[in-house]
């Protein structure tokens, strides 16, 4: 019902993002069954967050100009109380960044923030350090009742829906943690993986506006269900990591309500 | 003979376009027998578009900066008689891409206005409106036409060869107005099919100079036989979405004059 | 035992690079076992160098903006003697172009240069003149007794290794110099070939510094043995330039120092 839902609706999603991966998120954001709208000049950008069903915010290849654009679209989606998704990619790898992440936590609501657990630890304040955009490796040690304790702490404190991924993904309000468990190595071997869920869950939120937390969730097993049918499609030869989000794009392209629910292995934790 | 030409000549594209389909945009034209350069920087766009044979601007992702530059590389490109191709994506969709669209269209000549129904009627004066960057639902409903006498009345107006994507493609001067039925709905599926179409239709006419009516057509045709193509390779699962796309590249690169002589479906209208 | 260091330490390589081709460089950058950050706000650029073990700067699509922070980013790089690449995409092909790779020369130090012939003549201060961000036509004659004199002459001037690609490559410092025959026409048909191999380059010498010019080697045959496997994937049907380019980082992913040993065909010249 959620991706039939997105289907249904094919929600506009605006989205600033970065330029390394932004094809990849065009295409999975068209997958999934919304459409997207790339702009970030200062010029229109209230105007297409206006027009728009959500609004994805990702920090990778930000600069002085298009943050600017970020607060002025975010100040319009607030305003009319849009879905707003924070992507803080390498929140903590520059001071230009960090500050950039925690300005727009303090100005502006988000609907769902997705990051690694370094990156949501450093928005909640504590002491972590990405390793370029990616986790640094004391953080994947993290015990999963630790994350789900951070991930509800900034659920509580930002109003949020928070998302951790890691190779068991949190999906949390301040009162009720999903983990899910679909997806597997091969999604952190391209560049991407993190931006196009984002994109998603966009997407699956804003065309279940009723059901916030559940849409995040089903977003991740959407993602997570594309990147376990996109390994199996290559089980007898090792498969490169250009095919595989290849597939794992076309995986969400075909992807429905029924093979999430056969495939997905999710589950409420205390 | 089209195709033979452009891959004789391999001419040489600059193009100033936007960051999500760019490197699609690059690996079609170079699939089709030219040359694609990417530069959008003020200071050296004007010498780029000299040594260049066409020049597209495409204004998905335009900001003040590169707007700039397609103003000055389009003032180079008038002066020096060099093939121009316009695609206004999503040229009704904020005051500022209206603008910059209606400006464009004032201080300069184009060879070829390429756009979806709704960006041709906004460049028009006819009341329209995009979703986002895609066609209106409403103007989907236009009959083909009303859609023929938009497409010659802009061509009166601009001198320019206009060619409206859909269902069925329109290719029109003043006085002659082809139909290409080729193509199908994957094309919508994915991001950019539209970018790629305007880097082909600027390959074809400045390979085919004496024809461009004709090289406009052969570059829909092109586009569309190889969607075409691109589908049946996968007839008995569902195709994804990048795959198609990758497909449709793929078969760009694979076209010959004789396949468009073969599957080719196009006619000329009164 | 190249491939082996590299991907035992991961290093991460900071890329100020064209936004055509970025996606493509990131993918390839993992497939061979770095980490890839793309940044290139002057807020930032300085300290993504200083966490980052390599800096590739790539000349395609600079502007104005970026070329602020590739000289930054570049300051930074010389201070803490990282491994910086350039790769002076169509660096003749402007004024603005020429001047700025001129200057990023003069005024900093690169471990390695990559470029075609044209580029290299060019910073040489030969004759020269680009297609475009291709080689010319005329400088695809040159012996290959010319092209590895000039390798070692600009080696001599500047003190980096010179990695010149073309039919035959050839990486060379100023005592010693290397040909690499493979790889294949296909790699000319799509575009990044030459910025993924930057990328390459950046990362198999900050992995193996004790051998900068060996693993320059490394590299080179790298992406060349990639890119003959991924040509004999498909002998039996003509493959499209799209297909080719995702077997090419594919088969990096699955690169290792035996196939590299196998099928590599380099040798040591005069």
């Amino acid at each position: 019902m959620f991706v039939q839902n997105l289907r249904a609706k094919n929600p506009l999603i605006h989205c600033i993002t970065n330029y390394v991966t932004v094809n990849d998120v065009a295409n999975a954001i068209i997958a999934c069954g919304a459409s997207p709208i790339m702009a970030d000049d200062i010029n229109e950008v209230a105007e297409i967050t206006k027009i728009s069903d959500a609004l994805v915010i990702n920090l990778g290849t930000l600069n002085e100009r298009t943050v600017k654009s970020m607060k002025a679209s975010l100040k319009q989606a607030n305003l009319d109380d849009k879905i707003t998704v924070l992507d803080p990619v390498g929140a903590s790898v520059s001071k230009f960044r960090s500050s950039v992440a925690k300005e727009l936590l303090k100005e502006f609501r988000f609907s769902v923030i997705k990051g690694n657990l370094s990156e949501i630890k450093f928005l909640n304040d504590l002491k972590s350090s990405s390793k370029g955009v990616d986790i640094s490796d004391k953080d994947k040690d993290e015990s999963l009742e630790n994350i789900a304790f951070i991930a509800r702490n900034l659920a509580t404190k930002t109003g949020a829906i928070i998302v951790i991924t890691g190779q068991t993904d949190i999906i949390s309000d301040e009162n009720t943690t999903y983990i899910c468990k679909n997806g597997n190595s091969m999604m952190a071997e391209f560049s991407g993986s993190g931006c196009i869920l984002a994109g998603l869950i966009a997407a699956f939120v804003c065309a279940n506006k009723d059901m916030p937390l559940k849409a995040a969730l089903m977003a991740v097993c959407c993602n997570g269900v594309a990147g376990d049918l996109a390994k199996q499609k290559n089980v007898l030869t090792k498969v490169g990591n250009m095919t595989f989000k290849q597939n794992l794009i076309d995986e969400i392209y075909k992807m429905s309500d029924d093979k999430i629910e056969d495939l997905a292995k999710f589950e409420e934790i205390e």
